[in-house]
Parts: structure tokens; C-alpha cells; sequence
């Protein structure tokens, strides 16, 4: 047996996955009642075919593949600058400026999020909880030392700076949040920037849901002053523009962010991305490229509106119900209070095997989130409707 | 500024890389000679288009994820089964027997051996050198403790086990080498196997190169017996079916890979990539299957045998002018003795002024590399040829 060692920080992780173990549930259910019909509104996963426009210049990208006058090799390590300076005009559309050289193409937010890590020292990570596990899970694997920003109803799951004592910290932040919903507003965004500035802290802002936003709140966090000196966004094209399968996101680490130290972190993310990564599928840049076209944004918002439909048509049965949610309005996802003082798995337990209806117990978010459910709208206009239709009998 | 720390382990690799600097060059007597064609034999990027039967398969896919019935969301974080499967064969037909379940399907081979030393904890890392800077750059920025091992013109810049101490190392091999195109043979990569197994090592096999192999050389490091126990593979699509701006590889794993602390490191794989990474883009998966069918291989190795060519015609002039190189048999790559005991980037600069070829100076694969030059063969014949024409009249 080999004696090398390994990276034992791993064993902080939890074995398997929240989605995984749902998943052997749900399985073993419906080999229990084969005739059963599950509806799922459980994994965030977007179920609408690509924009046309996306369609097509994925096609025509893959023929210039196959003709030696146009085909390409290697991609540029940070993706190509028509990809980059797409990226910036659409913040430009929103009123944020950035250099398209500050933009960094990769495959997923995912991806991104948990390479981060690798360019980062020991300091005291802030994350919220409940919230996206990964951000927990790659500071563990890095033995990071991690304090939990709990949230709860009374702030509407979004928490604030309030009781910080002015330690820097990194910090994450998801808006719209995943997995509640909420959403900050320039005033809460403000407070956080303002303390990052403050105390000399690193906020890694999670804007994947940005499209799903209505209303005026901000899409980024480089809307408020001052961001540019103390924040990096992660973003996708997941589900902005159904990306989940086609693989494309991006990351702003603007040449403004400097340390105490003197070091620069968009070197230092050039210099891990140039050893680490080599670019993202040029087909699929030019699917993305697409997608932040006019016409592009225009058919994207249009897949967006029909699962935003669906999450009104959720909470308009909760509203009816009288349950306490959050989310629905600019999220994909509904966050609800779970009835009768029921756990979370008790209630997954419960939907499944009355209903046959899928959602993920929020316990599995973090401890915050016992009590609570995730729904997500991302399902088909039929499965929602009856979804809503089979809660309506029980809840 | 912002008061957090980074990674100082950064600081341990050049901010540059071999390859901006080469550019760097290369434009500005450009810039200065405009009227001059500089024929490029540097770095390792394919030229020819991509198969006609993955091109196919990918318009395939890409049409699937227009329409709703057959759109494909997050693919499965290891990888399609189809794909994973079509790998397994792909071995098989090499002599070598896989479990689909140890194939992880990635963007890449760079990727997954930057992203290795993630599961890895505090060992002594053997490098060869010269060889690609990932291995040392990934290693450094992880702050582990590196031992080169050089090898030379006296082994066929070939290193061997022989003079080590029995204590366990991380051992990396790239077979065919980058940049020394040599090959292991069976006894050259079974004394490794030996050693590891005798020392409770682990080996990091790339053999992103095995398509280019010709002759009785081992294709695979699981092709010697006991590898299975002791060693990761690494391999891509880029070299054998042209993936470079693409993106498709794939490492493997295999459940038998345990340390003395009982850990597992396919089950450390998975859960790194689980959390760091979200699978490849379904139509890239797509392509790469395509690229493994019998049709497949059978156009992606008329690719290579053009390519073959071209490192033909280039070692023939070197046969002819008694220079000293390993390589071009075997391997895309020609690493050559600069003649007249000039340094590599003197050589560099000499072909560059003298007769526009730009090749990749041996030094900047390690200090072992000082003296010797890198040709590849990925040009076109046309270029490829004149460039032959113009060493010609020079050396």
C-alpha cells in the first residue's frame, strides 16, 4: 500500500452529497411504488432547451471546427476576447464598467468558486448559512478556519454585517441567494461592501441567479462603490441562458484588488488559471457570446420568464396556505417554512410519500436551515401545475 | 487594501510563462521585420481540423440541446457513461483492462494534473527535468517539497529509479515525454512500477502523447502489472484527436489505489471533483466518443500519421547534419542539441534573426533542458518543409 499522504483535511467533508442522498431516496421509493408518478422540484437544474441564437452559433462554430481555415487550437487561458468584451458590455447594459481584461472565462461558476480557494492563505472564512455547499466544502478541503454567518426568517435569510468585529475576513456572499431566494438590495450590498473596505476583508460574490432578479435591485456587486477594491464576482451562464450541460462562466478579479502585502489578485488568479486550466470549448464561448447578444438576451429572458412563472404559481399557493416563504419573486427558488414544526428530511419524507413530490430539505444548506424546504421552478409548466395541485390536497 | 492573505506559494513560480515570453520575442522582430515569414514550430498546438466523424457527432449534439425532449441539463460530475465506457474500450483494444467506473472525465489533462495536488497532502515530489512546467509550477504553488530528477543525453533523457533511496515519493512521468519525445519501454517503465510498489509511492502517468507512439512501446502505465496499485493516469483527447480547442480528457483512478491510512484516492478524487468542477459540455462529450469509435480512430490516426510525417522530415535533416536528438519517432515533439554549444535561447534568437523559425528553448522546461531546443511537428507540411530548407542552409 502506498505510504504517500494525502490531503486529510478531506475527511472535514461529509462522504457523499445532499443530492446524491436524495437521489438513492427517491430511488428506493419508486422501487417500492413503480407506479407512482415523482414530480421533481429538487435539484436547481434548468430543463428548457438553448436559445435558438445559441443553437446557431454553436453550429456554425463546430463546421469551422471541421475546415482547416478556421479551426482553432488552443483557446486564450482567460477565454476569448470577443467572449471577454461580450461579458463586459453586458454589465455595461446594467451600468456597471469593467475592463473586458478583468473578465475571466471558465467552464462553470462551480469550477470557479472552488479554484479560488488555491490563490488564497489562511485567514477566516465568513459564510452564510444556509447557503451552496461548495463554498463551505472547498475551504474545508483546504483546512481553512471557517466561521458561519447564520440567517434565519427575522432577517429574511439574508444576513448582515451587524455583529462583525471589524476582523477581515473572506467572505461569500450568493444574490440572489441560493438556496433561500432572498435577494439584497443596494442598501444591504452596501453594508457589506462598506465593511469590507473597512477591515480590510475579500468578498466572493455569487451572482449566478442575477438573471431571475425583478425590480431595482443591484445584479452585481460591483453596483456599489467601492467594490472594484474589495470584491470578486463568480457568474454562469447556467441559468441565465440554460447553461447546466454546455459549461460556461466567468469570474471579475479586477486589477484594483491589492493587498496589504503587495500582492495582486488578478495576477495571481492569471497565474493559477495559465497552470490550471486551459480554456473553455470555443464552440461553447460562441454559444455564450450568443447568449449576450441583443437577440440573445432577449430569447434568454424569455426562458427565464416561463420558470418565473412557475415559481409565482408556487407561491401563490403558499401565500394561500398562509406558509412563511422567501424566494419565488427574483429567484428560481421558494424557500419555505416547513409545516407543523416538522424537520426537513421529516418533511421531504412526508412530500414524497403522500405527494410524490421532490424538494431539498434545507438542513442539507447547513444547520440554518433545518426547518425549512427548497423548491425550485425550474421544473415543466404540467409537473408544476400538478405539484401545486397535489400540495394544495395536503398541506 | 485589502488585509487578507494570500498564497505565498505563488511567489515561488516565475510570473511568466515560457510560452508569453517566446511571444513577446516573436512580435517584437516581427514588429521590427514585417516583411519577414516566421514559420512557428513552438508551441504544441494542432493544426489540422478536427475529424469529420466528431465533427458530426458534436452538430449531433449540439442540435439535441435545442430541442426541449432531448436538451441535457448538468452532465454527471465523472463524466456521461457513454464516454467513460467508450475509454474503457479504447484501453481494451490496447491490452489493458479498465473499470469505466475509475475513468473521470475532464476539460483536460492539464486540468486534472494541476488539480491532483488538491487531494494530495505534504510529500516529496520527483519531477523529471527537463519536462512540461506544469507538474513543478502546480507542485510549487501547493509549497511541497520538490527533488528534480535530471535526466540527459548519457540515459536518452530517459531517468530511471536507479540511484534513488527507497523512500516514497509522488513520482510524475510523461511517456512520450514533453518536450524530449522519449519513450519508456516495457523494462524502463516496469523499474518504475518496481520502485513505487517496493516504496509505497505514487506515479502521476501522462500519457497525453501514447497515440503518437509507433513500435512495442507501452501505451499505458496499466499495461505493466502491479500499476493499477501505485499509479494515476492522466491522458487526453487534444493530442490524439486534435481536442486541443476543444477540451475533452480524462484521468484515471482505480479503487485499488489505497494509501497506508486507509484512504482511497478514487474516493478523494471524486469528492474533489464533485465539488470543484460540474462536468464537460454534452457536446464535447459527444465529439470525443465519436473520436474513440473504430471510425474514429481510425481518421484521428491519419491526423497523427501527418504529423508523424512532418517530425520525419524534420529529424531526416537532422540525421543528415549529425545533430544529436531524441524524439520524432515516437512523438510529435524533436529535441535537438544546440549545435556549437550554443544556450538554448541563443539558439533560440540565432534561428529566429537568421531564418524566421521559431522553436521553444530547451531551458525553459528546467535547468536540464539548458543546451537543447524543442521542434514540433504540428505545423503544416508546406511550413514544416521550408523550415527544413532554411535549417538546411544554416546548421
Amino acid at each position: 500500500m502506498m505510504k504517500i499522504k494525502v490531503n486529510d483535511n478531506f475527511s472535514r467533508v461529509k462522504e457523499s452529497y445532499l443530492f446524491s442522498d436524495i437521489g438513492k431516496k427517491v430511488r428506493a421509493y419508486q422501487a417500492e411504488h413503480p407506479d407512482k408518478k415523482i414530480i421533481r422540484l429538487g435539484i436547481g437544474d434548468v430543463t428548457l432547451p438553448l436559445a435558438p441564437v445559441v443553437i446557431d452559433a454553436m453550429e456554425k462554430a463546430v463546421k469551422e471546427m471541421g475546415v482547416k481555415e478556421t479551426f482553432r487550437g488552443y483557446p486564450p487561458e482567460y477565454g476569448y476576447d470577443f467572449l471577454r468584451e461580450a461579458v463586459a458590455s453586458y454589465y455595461a447594459r446594467k451600468g456597471v464598467t469593467l475592463s473586458a481584461e478583468d473578465i475571466f472565462i471558465s467552464d462553470g461558476a462551480k469550477s470557479d468558486v472552488g479554484n479560488l480557494v488555491d490563490i488564497l492563505g489562511k485567514n477566516t472564512v465568513l459564510i452564510p448559512s444556509p447557503v451552496y455547499p461548495v463554498y463551505l466544502d472547498s475551504n474545508l478541503m483546504s483546512g481553512n478556519k471557517i466561521e458561519l454567518l447564520e440567517a434565519g426568517e427575522a432577517d429574511g435569510f439574508l444576513g448582515t454585517p451587524d455583529l462583525l468585529d471589524g476582523e477581515s475576513y473572506v467572505i461569500y456572499l450568493c444574490s440572489p441567494n441560493n438556496p433561500t431566494g432572498a435577494v439584497y438590495d443596494r442598501a444591504g450590498l452596501k453594508a457589506w461592501v462598506d465593511y469590507a473596505l473597512a477591515s480590510g476583508s475579500l468578498i466572493l460574490f455569487d451572482s449566478a441567479y442575477e438573471a431571475f432578479i425583478k425590480g431595482d435591485y443591484p445584479h452585481s456587486i460591483y453596483a456599489i462603490e467601492g467594490a472594484e477594491k474589495c470584491a470578486i464576482e463568480i457568474c454562469s451562464f447556467s441559468k441565465m441562458a440554460g447553461f447546466t450541460g454546455t459549461r460556461c462562466g466567468w469570474t471579475v478579479v479586477s486589477s484594483t484588488l491589492m493587498t496589504e502585502d503587495g500582492y495582486s489578485l488578478k495576477k495571481l488568479w492569471s497565474r493559477r488559471q495559465a497552470t490550471k486550466f486551459n480554456g473553455v470549448s470555443y464552440p461553447v464561448q460562441r454559444g455564450a457570446e450568443a447568449a449576450l447578444s441583443e437577440i440573445g438576451v432577449k430569447q434568454c429572458a424569455e426562458l427565464i420568464a416561463y420558470y418565473a412563472e412557475n415559481a409565482k404559481i408556487i407561491a401563490t399557493l403558499l401565500d394561500k396556505k398562509g406558509i412563511w416563504y422567501s424566494g419565488g419573486e427574483s429567484s428560481p427558488y421558494i424557500w419555505l417554512k416547513c409545516p407543523n414544526g416538522m424537520s426537513s428530511w421529516e418533511f421531504f419524507d412526508y412530500l414524497l410519500t403522500e405527494v410524490q413530490v421532490v424538494g431539498t430539505p434545507g438542513e442539507g444548506f447547513g444547520e440554518a436551515g433545518e426547518g425549512y424546504f427548497r423548491l425550485t421552478a425550474f421544473g415543466s409548466r404540467e409537473a408544476t401545475e400538478e405539484a401545486v395541485k397535489r400540495l394544495d390536497a395536503i398541506l
